[in-house]
């Protein structure tokens, strides 16, 4: 089992990377940044004759990255009551992906890995979140997966998500169930 | 009351769009297809000491655009059970004009204007698209107001919205209510 | 195709009920007003040595009654932001049906239904009516089958329905549909 | 502070019952279970001219009894995706006490409390459950409260909530907060 962790915040050491980072402890992952790479949105040409363009960006490299591994981990501060506009970047060429001859069992693949999303907000997560979750729940559904797991915590100043216990203590547990599926 | 519709669409003339001309036609609106702007995603200041600064992207003039008019529609396909990366950047990017001094009544203002969201996706978006909506539920929530109305539709194939007779109806009767307002 | 109209309010001639009767207008259906029916609350026995025993009440003979039709229309007003409590105990009960020896087919046959939910309330009913529509959808899911369809109106006074435009067509749509079906 | 538990449970010892035990080990609290009461459906009369009727089963004793605390938990197994029909008929019956003069605050009151809920389902509960949060969420901000908390367990056979870890958890940090708030 290799864990890749996708990061959308746009801010270094937020408070979903300080959370993320305390569940991924001392496991072995791949993290990616996404405010590192150049990924554009999407330029819809699924209904086009000639179909999508390589764009130029970052993208390929980073979903080849991703690919490479069983357990996903979407980090992404909750902005606006959902993903990251980074995040959701990301995820909406996958479209691209879907279609593209360099990746033919990409949608089998995605649904066969395990996906957890770990997602930091200010204005009571545990409520205004759920439309993200229900969204990735969605998504992950669409690949004939499901979404593995959640942590919602609370926090917005710099560091704040250290005094979620909750947050912490969830993310304690997907740690050891990451660990055991390790073996 | 004035109009602006906000496209968040990466095609011309998708099925959003269609569905969202049909809801204005007759009605005067400014338009704003923000595939046709630079608009980066947010770099998050808010806890830096300097503040946020000038991207020097198109983001500014466009939300004094958007700012001008009373009534706001988000026409955004649903891509990935959610609005696309080039609305949700846009909307991200709320939280630095929170902080601009150029906007001083930036909250107060959003708070007071009508917001209706329409959605165009093609799987099961009366269920699966309901994450959206909340999402701008509670998006305009945060500024005190709320979303005045929404219209999913059913689409996928460019022109396959025209078939939805249920989203047509809506969009008329959203069309007659914009239109009582204006007198 | 035949219909079966499950409804949920307590009231005679309720919003609700108003805005069902005009979505079949002319159309034959078996009209079930559960507050006609004494309908105990489920005494959950799944985990019992000897099972479910027979409360002696209304519910066999209406369970029967609605497993005769291929299309079921559940119309409960919004109370408290879902189900009427009559609905939820009628709906409570199809946990004992699915291990009754005299349903063998029960799960089966609940997928294979097409299946409506028509909700009227008073309190913003398209956005806090959401979780009555999610709680929907995951029930008939639970069968293999899904919601084909809901329409929520708003209305709190007697007769206020009627004067929901949207909701008005939309159960014109709604009965067009089901008398396709029925060719 | 002093904390009401209701139970909206069938089973004697459920699931739910025995982590909402855990939870509130060593509080005092005064426990209610919905299923030991006779609590008719709602007989709406909010439109009849003599308005509402004692129906002379024990909800007036119940709510009488709920309201003299500070902290509500109600605890109801997941069926059907919300909450159970002996836990709905209780809540529908609120409609009734907004109305009577015995509980002239009855408004005010219920927004000023405390409320958790606490649910365990047995089929991926911290996704289908989510329905459930948001009507509770709703029910409360009615009040013009909300949601303190809730936590979401997974368990179906009898007992199988104590192999729930991160429930187990949530309910010893819940525990923790209500002890503290007890100060």
């Amino acid at each position: 089992m290799s864990i890749a962790v996708i990061y959308g915040g746009a801010r270094q050491n937020g408070n979903t990377e300080q959370l993320t980072e305390y569940a991924i402890e001392g496991l072995q992952s791949e993290k990616i940044y996404l405010r590192d790479y150049h990924i554009l949105p999407i330029d819809d040409q699924r209904h086009s004759e000639r179909g999508f363009q390589d764009l130029g960006d970052d993208y390929n490299s980073v979903i080849k990255r991703v690919m490479a591994h069983d357990v996903l981990i979407f980090a992404t501060p909750i902005y606006w009551y959902t993903m990251s506009g980074l995040m959701k970047n990301f995820v909406d060429r996958w479209t691209e992906t879907l279609r593209d001859s360099e990746f033919p069992q990409f949608r089998q693949e995605m649904g066969s890995k395990k996906a957890f999303l770990i997602a930091v907000g200010g204005d009571e997560p545990h409520i205004k979140g759920l439309p993200l979750v229900l969204s990735f729940q969605h998504i992950m559904g669409y690949f004939g997966g499901k979404l593995d797991g959640y942590i919602l915590g609370k926090g917005s100043k710099p560091g704040e998500i250290l005094h979620d216990n909750a947050a912490l203590t969830a993310a304690e547990q997907l740690r050891k169930k990451l660990s055991q599926n390790g073996n």
